[in-house]
């Protein structure tokens, strides 16, 4: 269950947010003002830009995908500056998540991930998506999206959460 | 798992959230305005304010905890005005979360979770979780972080994060 709750989510909350970016293109178009305007707002002047809460978004779905995994992940030295950039960011974190299967994450619920600035604590793979990284995946979706929102830019719920699974 | 992923999460994320509304009622103080200004804030003029956000908090954890385990919720008629009106109203839900344990949920997976709005579809109980409760949850919790932060409230990602249960 580790890998449904995580890759695919992040999979799909990905593609949502370059959807959401989109929308942003599209109306810095219309009213014609420059995109980077948006890429560089935020809700709080002490609080990071747009630019850098999809960085940490896409860095929350990379690492939880490779700690859990133990596998490797690629490096993402954070220079985006335009939205195709950001754009190019999204897409090679989707590919990147693609590569994993369910297989791969048969004995992550137990694992002990760590992190340097946990002070020699751990929390098990499951505590780790539970409190960690699903929660900071959603809040820096969120706060993107609110970014855009606050600005003006016409996104709904329904750009947050992306297509459901309906069934009849 | 299905308990373990939504039941212990709100709650922790409900207490969370009154102690974000707390450092709202401090700031208040502090810059001596009234609390109902913060209450009353929204991101965006078609947005809800800060007081509907906690409301659909409440509901959504509410509702997933009450469809999941097919057991009635309480009511809550939507009439909070005041922040202690609104404190309340968030330790009622978490009360009526803690009624429940994980055998609750030994069934949920599977069950098929319908809604008026959804045409006649349903979706499974933990497609419900993934893809509809949590983010959701996490959307309206951070969105009322960001009416806070953005109005110049001194909180933080911890703040919304809570205590992690880092082990040695």
């Amino acid at each position: 269950m580790i890998y449904d709750l995580t890759v695919p989510q992040f999979i799909k909350g990905l593609h949502n947010l370059s959807a959401l970016l989109d929308k942003g293109a599209q109306y810095a178009e219309t009213k014609k003002f420059d995109v980077e305007v948006l890429l560089n707002s935020r809700l709080a002047p002490d609080q990071f830009p747009l630019t850098r809460q999809i960085q940490i978004t896409c860095d929350t779905a990379k690492l939880c995908a490779s700690r859990l995994a133990m596998k490797d992940a690629p490096v993402h030295p954070d220079t985006e500056k335009t939205l195709p950039e950001l754009k190019a960011r999204i897409a090679s974190v989707i590919s990147y998540l693609e590569t994993f299967t369910a297989k791969d994450y048969s004995e992550a619920a137990t694992r002990h991930i760590t992190n340097p600035r946990w002070d020699g604590q751990y929390l098990t793979g499951e505590e780790f998506v539970v409190h960690h990284a699903i929660p900071n995946f959603y809040f820096h979706m969120t706060t993107a999206y609110s970014i855009l929102r606050h600005n003006g830019v016409e996104v709904g719920k329904k750009d947050y959460l992306g297509k459901m699974p309906y069934k009849r």
